[in-house]
């Protein structure tokens, strides 16, 4: 009889059906587990799929008294109370870099398009008012990225990507990260700070933790100037949105690419109604290729939990 | 007294005021010169700038008896007839290079934001759907760009940065241009037919031209695939537009990012109300940077012309 395994998140059913074949599920499709499945079929799950982002306590453990193994579908584990998990001797995996790629690319379409304004001049065109010759948009033309100063924070599998495709848009490029790395030709900035006010760009490629919750604030924004966007694909915790709104009203800074939110799905009309934003909807590792990668991390952390081996890709 | 120099095409004041500090502009606005102008005036005229797309022809000329210089405005010329000109000892000049930073950025962006459908799913965000938690656009996730082939039609300045930015996209990258270059990394196709063959994902960065006229055609596109992406940066006469309009209407590609036309301003309803597509008002050159960089070609086509010596940026 396959081992069940509990899918604790809303995860799209297209997203599961691979661990199907393995494992027998029982899908919360998001909703409190016990209150989707009765506490005896719940005594028997051993390991569980999450979303990284998605909480899961010590209050939500005790609840799955066999738990051994937190799988978490993607690279994010910030939802998972990693010591309660530890103090139960439950394994945490997770999906690192598998998605890197495609949330760097997504970082990157987001600068691009907030730099040139795309969500102004496609509309300017499907309405017709470039062909009416209206006034154009861009009759003020926007800054260019290339010689820029970017900075990017954190340098994990996804800041280092990101990192490497926006050295080739001819930029200079800083960063900041607990660890300084000697292998990598970027310049190292001692603090987030030091990071702000040396560059105009700011790429946010940090983990959510309580030491980066709200690291972006007022302060920091005003630091990149007037010219300055901010970009971030890694969670909406680590800036502080209403300075952020703040900040894009009163023209602090000049626009900011966002893929995640402090609370999701939510993102306020504050925000939805500036034209100075491009918005998309945590949508960074959502590519075919990255789920089939992610999706193989999963199966090999869940076989190897069952077998009684080590996770392959485990929490550090 | 200044020298007088016409301005030929519709340019917007902001762009061609740095000129009015050295010369006396005679501004068309776009409009034929001798309805603007007396023709006692524009026998004065030595020399003019235009947007090197708009169309100059002998009989154009003609009316200037008395031009020695076409200097162009950009990266293009594909609107001035240079035989006629050479015919009349009229010296063509041009701003090479100047922009192909700014247009290799569009390019990028354009490629990224069809591939990951960002007019579909910044609307999704802003209208409220994604709070409300309507069925996402991106339910079917579309697939990424690393690991893919990318081809690149003609290899100048643009063609080069384009390469070179999405090389740190870890795609594989081939190009197919007239003169094959030993000192590129990337595989040299043929024929623009082998490098559709080739590749999924065709970036056009090649000169306007008769020979390049319609190149990208229906059975081009065909090639591309299913899953096949367009990019255009360089003029709208490159692509059969209808046959792209079909192609992206019965899903023979995926999808196109456009920021030329084959007559602009103009994008027609049948390419505006297609979700598989991204368009911009050709503003690939349009940064504070690139116009900075673009004048001071111009400036310095004009003094070099007026002061008798050889222009230091020639139409080869």
């Amino acid at each position: 009889m396959p081992d069940k395994v509990l899918i604790y998140s809303r995860l799209p059913k297209s997203l599961t059906q691979r661990f199907s074949a393995d494992f027998d599920l029982l899908d919360t499709a998001g909703k409190p587990a016990n209150e989707v499945f009765a506490a005896e079929e719940l005594a028997q799950v051993r390991a569980l799929i999450t979303a990284g982002g998605t909480p899961l306590r010590a209050a939500d453990m005790e609840r799955l008294p066999a738990l051994g193994a937190i799988i978490c579908y993607g690279t994010g584990y910030d939802g998972v109370d990693l010591k309660a998990a530890a103090a139960r001797n439950i394994v945490v995996g997770n999906s690192p870099g598998a998605n890197a790629s495609s949330v760097a690319d997504v970082a990157l379409m987001l600068l691009l398009a907030t730099m040139r304004r795309l969500p102004i001049i496609d509309p300017y065109v499907r309405s017709g008012d470039w062909v009416a010759a209206k006034p154009s948009p861009l009759m003020k033309p926007p800054s260019g990225l290339s010689g820029r100063k970017v900075g990017v924070y954190g340098m994990g599998e996804i800041g280092r990507k990101i990192a490497a495709r926006l050295a080739a848009f001819e930029t200079d490029i800083g960063y900041f990260s607990r660890t300084r790395y000697d292998d990598l030709p970027y310049r190292y900035l001692p603090s987030l700070d030091a990071l702000a006010e040396w560059c105009s760009v700011l790429m946010i490629a940090v983990r959510a933790s309580a030491e980066t919750h709200h690291a972006v604030d007022a302060d920091l924004l005003k630091a990149l100037g007037a010219d300055g966007y901010v970009v971030n694909i890694s969670r909406g915790s680590v800036i502080d949105q209403a300075a952020l709104v703040a900040a894009l009203t009163d023209h602090t800074i000049a626009g900011a690419g966002l893929d995640v939110f402090e609370i999701e799905p939510h993102a306020p009309d504050e925000l939805t109604r500036l034209p100075n934003v491009v918005l998309t909807p945590h949508i960074g590792g959502n590519t075919r290729e990255s789920h089939v990668a992610m999706q193989g991390c999963v199966v090999a952390n869940l076989k190897a939990f069952f077998a009684g081996e080590r996770l392959p890709f485990p929490v550090k």
